[in-house]
């Protein structure tokens, strides 16, 4: 005997996701089909719901369920400063540190050669559109300081300096709260290369 | 900004499944959202159906789609013997070891008075109304090697015994692939007390 037929397409479906193997895709159907009757159906409904709830914002393609997006609409963000990422996940956890008054501009990617990802996948005409607006001083490119990250915003800055507009990039260094011992060298070298005066 | 309304919903739900945390869940809902549309709906259809399309064996307690369910139509199967399990997923455990061939019966959890579960929240009433059909010889009490499960076991060993029917306990020891070095001192312990001729 196996699993029912149901029980074995939900564990299928589950175990597609990241970080989910089969065992634990079993482990969170079992808790699916022990759960009251409401968990399954207000998480199926809530399925459904965030793909047909949630589009992109048209200006800065970042998540919104409504277009333009409330931190494009926002009148007290700062036009002259617009902060790259990659996803709209990025972006949140930028807005969760208070670090940035500015305007966002969501990549949905980097480029990545091996999983088939050139710049035409990426929002980087829309992102070039904006900047001809002429109100932008700086670009902050915060794109993950991982190699595709990297390469992406090499490949950016190449193309907004000529635009006569200010280029930055985050910071890469030791996390706060970590330690030089556990750091790996890569981040340990960028912390004493990007080091600034105290 | 935070995530929408739709995505937050998602994150709330999903962070409630054993072994996801916040992140985790906001990385399965990107997921969601990122994946194509059938997936999104294939997976709110598949969370809906194992609910209403699963329901319990009424003799064994299984989980089945047919009542009675397979394991308890075969004829194949040993009236004479049969096996206590906590739950629906270590029955599949067993079968996928092909090393049983009788029927089994599912407590739905194990004596734990910390989460106010006590013998009268199993299937233990059934249990009883089974054997007392008189053609089950063996039970073999299956329950976890856990604190719940010993304590299970101890309980239903001390109903059954009276009865005049042979009570008998899966074997605890070093998994096989294990080594003592690594295993816990209880498991070398019991490995040790339950150790059999060659």
């Amino acid at each position: 005997m196996d699993y029912t037929p149901a029980l074995e397409r939900l564990v299928k479906l589950l175990s597609r996701m990241p970080g989910i193997g089969e065992k634990s895709a079993a482990r969170l159907a079992f808790f699916i089909l022990r759960a009251d009757e409401s968990y399954a159906r207000d998480l199926a409904a809530a399925v459904e719901a965030v793909k047909t709830e949630t589009r992109f914002c048209s200006t800065c393609f970042a998540l919104t369920e409504s277009d333009p997006c409330p931190l494009c609409r926002d009148p007290r963000r700062d036009n002259r400063i617009l902060c790259v990422v990659e996803e709209a996940s990025d972006l949140l956890a930028i807005e969760r540190s208070h670090g940035f008054s500015g305007r966002y501009h969501v990549l949905q990617g980097a480029i990545s050669p091996l999983d088939g990802r050139g710049p035409e996948q990426l929002r980087i005409k829309e992102l070039l559109a904006r900047l001809s607006g002429g109100e932008v001083e700086e670009v902050v490119l915060a794109t993950n300081p991982s190699v595709e990250g990297e390469a992406t915003a090499l490949y950016l800055a190449r193309l907004i300096k000529p635009l006569g507009i200010k280029v930055t990039r985050i910071a890469r260094g030791i996390p706060v709260g970590g330690t030089l011992e556990y750091a790996d060298q890569v981040t340990v070298g960028r912390a004493i290369e990007g080091r600034g005066d105290m």
